[in-house]
């Protein structure tokens, strides 16, 4: 291997076809003549290993766990709260997905978070179809930073399926903003800025689609484009992009708040995966922050759907693409704030960068492959790469369904032409290995306690639940010389990314605030119409729009019966007056889909309009006193004739 | 305590809501004058005794479950599949919630299940609304019985927020039935008939509702009527209705095929919190199966929308209420094939009853609490009660929170008049536990290893996560004489109810068979098309419909592209080729909301309107593959102007 501008050649694709046939027959549940090599040198069975150091992953019952793990949950468009090391599931925050126990999707409250980011085109779209609902493909979920590390206050997260960017809010641990991105398709990486503060959240535009894209150009794939998006995580406004060759894959920071990087397969500008595959080499593209603020001050930029769009395609003096071998996957800079990996996917190597070498890069004074400090051979499909902290790296391989454990040094050491291997270790994982990451991993306090691995396959790691299976999240103790497994998870569709996060970087509230701006209009509504909602039991009617506003203390709603019309348009507020930590209330409407979640000191509406008459019972769904079941009341609809 | 006809007194109303205090106080979270007084004899506390049995609760990396736990989920509508005793969550089955992940309310085959079994009242509701979202609350998953233990054919689960049965298959773990149950509000309680199968499903309708709620009656609480439903568990259609006096809670049935019998709370008819608890009894209502069979036959009903109403209020030879202490909730039959315990709530006590009594009662042979054969004060806020087939009883003491193990022969010579005391241990839970459950309880085949308590509040349990709470699932080993807390599983919204199913009773498909009924309508629209769904790359263009087939297989789709007009109504069929165990695929197209999970061997079908024009990328959203994020294809619509 050599530092060459060219780089080592990708790994032959017919090979790893062959190969990735190997997960099949390592569960024994397939025939076949899969080859299960590969270039592993020290695979170590985990079982056997497993005892030892069980205990640490252990939370007994009254026990609190040490980390927030924040998981994406993929496709279920949901983000989960898993306490660690239990890995056990608190919370899901309902963002991309409809939640029928929350009234996500259903509450003007999530109504309005849902479709006021969205651009005007989709507003139309979805207005057309009568149907807010959308699907979500949740990918990565990123904590904001300040000063290099994690502050607790959002959660940031992608969604691939229809472009959005959303933010948590950790205090309360709800969604509070979704943006969807224009001028492109598929948002996939995201991170936040590590240094000076979040700040940015990069955003890769994946799919290559014309920047306009009405129809006006269809089957021309040279006139489609990638693009990079940086959103002000302050505001949720998109703040810029860079428009740019090839496909966009994943993003990281550096923890000096000069640059983002983000890896970039389909370099061939292809449509098809035989396409796309073909070339030896992609890259991964360097974006210039600084540069680009300068060019939007400047004016160098074209607006489209208002946002200022860069030109970033080769050439450009705000981005640089580095060669690195074909289609590669993950990005992750380590915590030493020095080095960056990217990760090969159809190549068994990984690329180590050193950003220090980049303003060179961006000022011409070297080549692009001069950044490359490092490129070790690990093993097949190399995805994503976490840190301990120690100057070890852990690089999950796909094909070979296995952690690779290597030294950082060593590899650098060895591409210098040094005789020394760096590969530690390598674990047998269960099945084909996606993202993996190390507790506070990603910041500059990594601490080197518990390696997380997200595994695309579970097979006959569970009990059978038929033709859809779990995926498997496992958790492996670092803390030692060696990697031990401890725990296998099963998770639903899917475990993709995650983050874990100490406890101490997490404070949330017991209880809402009363001014919290999650239900400020409701609030703005009842002072126009005089109401007290703690002290509310009103109906007022305005034509046909009907408004009820209702407290709630456990077992009773303030009103125990309300009539509407049939036809009108009804909205119900409910606060929930009981200041109890864990004492949420509900209101749904049986036979009329009408349901929402009412946490301590909160208040939520729903809208709906009123066309069965007749007697319908509403009442508390989320358990809240012994008289829960009591705890409800009549809306009387009185028909249209009478 | 005596064996009077009218029974004990139920516990003071202001005693039990002051007492109730008791778990804010005991979480050391709110300040107040809760007293934590009880009845209790032996408190136990917990965590001492937890060490010794914790391992055998362990299942370690790579190790299957011993039974499969099928959750109810509460308001989030779906059924969840969790390993035990490990308590990891191993599949979400969507039943009455939408899923982002699956497809489930946007594909055809799902959106039939949803909507097809409701009556025309909704489906026109529905259309009015443009969306066929309804939330769910799901309470009570009970496996199908063939002779009086799980037969692992269904599971059958209600709703109470839209009064809806459903039906999962077992075999491949999906929902393929929902029905709605006409002329009552809200499904509460369910059970399937035990012997000599499944058979009936019987369902509570707890909310009394005029029994044509159309807006003629509304205002008139005397008019309004409780209702009782047995469905055709294998047609999934109605068989017949009994309108009972009183507001219906929980049902079991008997090991003999005669009789099932449900709690029924608000005997005095109220519309209030206050006036449905001021009475000191209510009743536990039997229903004698041969004989409401018999006035079917014999016409002894009137028929409302199509099914036949028996009358079964007082006076009813079709029923029998027997007073108990006021307002009984749970209602469980023991193992041992005789005895039936129906729980308090508001009052301390438990009411037993012996099956074999039911035929003199019904016979006007004794009097209604003859039947009663035990009635032994346990705490306060007796919920539901479990067995362990070794003659011990496990009640849940909502206000007390504790689990509380009882004898039931020592209760019965206790209310003979014998100096015994049945209560064994009293163990604390955290806190307040609703539904219970031990392994096989439910079944002649009671194994006596697992006791599940599902509390409502988990409070300090776990790290923080907002203002809103995971409940909190506790595991118990119950195999030795004392119960024994060994987890503590969080739990999102709700736990509600489970079943622990030996895992030898379950025996999931691990691929599709390409026959199933699931996807019939796809195969037959294929075959009219002339399109064979295993080799297809077909668009049928059919006026504005069109027709798009293809099929996958890892990683690819047959079709790299397809091109429609804008404003085509567009049907997109997935069959997913590759037949290896959970190589699921997926379809997504970015930006248009369409999204659908295609297992092995199945056939997914998916219909919208293609109103955008431009490029839009599919792709496969279930990893499948080294290449799976290349495994994609476009659509491209044409502008109408084109």
């Amino acid at each position: 291997m050599t530092n060459e501008n060219d780089g080592p050649k990708g790994f032959d694709r017919r090979e790893l076809l062959s190969r990735s046939a190997k997960f099949a027959t390592m569960a024994g549940l397939m025939g076949g003549s899969g080859v299960a090599g590969g270039v592993g040198l020290v695979a170590a069975s985990s079982s056997a290993q497993a005892a030892s150091s069980h205990n640490k992953a252990e939370v007994g019952p009254g026990e609190l766990d040490e980390y927030y793990g924040f998981f994406s949950s993929g496709q279920t468009g949901e983000v989960r709260i898993l306490g660690m090391p239990s890995m056990r599931e608190l919370m899901r925050i309902p963002v991309f997905n409809r939640c029928s126990a929350t009234g996500w999707g259903s509450t003007n409250e999530s109504r309005k978070v849902l479709t006021e980011g969205l651009t005007p085109r989709t507003q139309k779209f979805l207005e057309n179809r009568g149907d807010i609902y959308l699907n979500g493909d949740l990918h990565h979920p990123h904590m904001s930073f300040t000063d290099g590390t994690y502050d607790g206050r959002y959660v940031f997260v992608n969604d691939k399926a229809n472009s959005r960017v959303a933010r948590i809010r950790c205090d309360v641990m709800k969604c509070d903003k979704i943006i969807e991105i224009p001028n492109m398709l598929s948002v996939h990486g995201l991170r936040p800025q590590k240094y000076p503060r979040t700040g940015y959240v990069f955003a890769n535009g994946e799919d290559r689609v014309p920047l306009v894209n009405d129809g006006s150009i269809l089957d021309e794939p040279d006139k489609y484009h990638g693009m990079f998006t940086a959103v002000d995580g302050d505001t949720m406004k998109v703040a810029w992009q860079v428009m740019v060759d090839g496909n966009l894959d994943n993003v990281d920071t550096d923890y000096q708040g000069k640059y983002a990087f983000s890896t970039c397969y389909n370099s061939e500008g292809a449509v098809t995966l035989e396409g796309m595959t073909s070339a030896e080499q992609d890259w991964m593209v360097i974006f210039d922050i600084e540069r680009i603020e300068q060019a939007v001050k400047n004016g160098d930029f074209k607006e489209y759907n208002g946002v200022p769009v860069i030109d970033g395609r080769h050439g450009s003096r705000y981005t640089r693409y580095v060669p690195v071998p074909q289609s590669p996957h993950g990005i992750n800079t380590a915590p030493d704030g020095i080095h960056v990996v990217a990760n090969g996917k159809l190549s068994p190597t990984c690329t180590v960068f050193d950003v220090r070498l980049f303003p060179d890069l961006f000022n011409d004074k070297i080549k692009p492959r001069d950044t490359v400090v490092a490129e070790p051979e690990l093993g097949l499909g190399p995805l994503h790469t976490a840190f301990d902290g120690r100057g070890n790296a852990y690089t999950t391989l796909f094909i070979d369904s296995q952690m690779c454990k290597w030294d950082i040094k060593k590899a650098i050491a060895k591409f210098k032409g040094e005789d020394v291997e760096p590969i530690l270790q390598k674990l047998d994982v269960h099945y084909q290995p996606g993202h993996n990451h190390t507790s506070m991993g990603e910041t500059a306090e990594a601490d080197g306690k518990w390696l997380l691995t997200l595994n695309k396959f579970s097979k006959d790691r569970f009990l059978n639940v038929g033709p859809l299976k779990p995926e498997c999240d496992q958790l492996i103790d670092i803390s030692g010389d060696e990697m031990k497994l401890v725990h296998d998870g099963p998770s639903f569709a899917e475990p993709h990314d995650a983050i874990i996060v100490h406890r101490s970087k997490v404070n949330p509230r017991q209880t809402w605030k009363r001014d919290d701006p999650m239900f400020a209009d409701a609030v703005k509504q009842a002072e126009k119409d005089g109401v007290d909602l703690e002290d509310a039991e009103h109906v007022i009617r305005d034509g046909n729009k009907v408004r009820v506003y209702m407290s709630s203390y456990a077992p009773n709603f303030s009103l125990p019966k309300f009539t509407v019309r049939e036809g009108d348009e009804v909205t119900v507020y409910v606060t929930n007056i009981d200041d109890v930590d864990d004492l949420t209330h509900g209101f749904t409407i049986a036979n009329y889909g009408v349901a929402m979640e009412v946490a301590p000191q909160a208040t939520a509406s729903i809208t709906f309009t009123a066309d069965r008459p007749g007697v319908y019972w509403y009442y508390c769904q989320w358990f809240c006193h012994a008289l829960h079941m009591e705890m409800k009341g009549r809306m009387l609809v009185e028909p249209k004739s009478a």
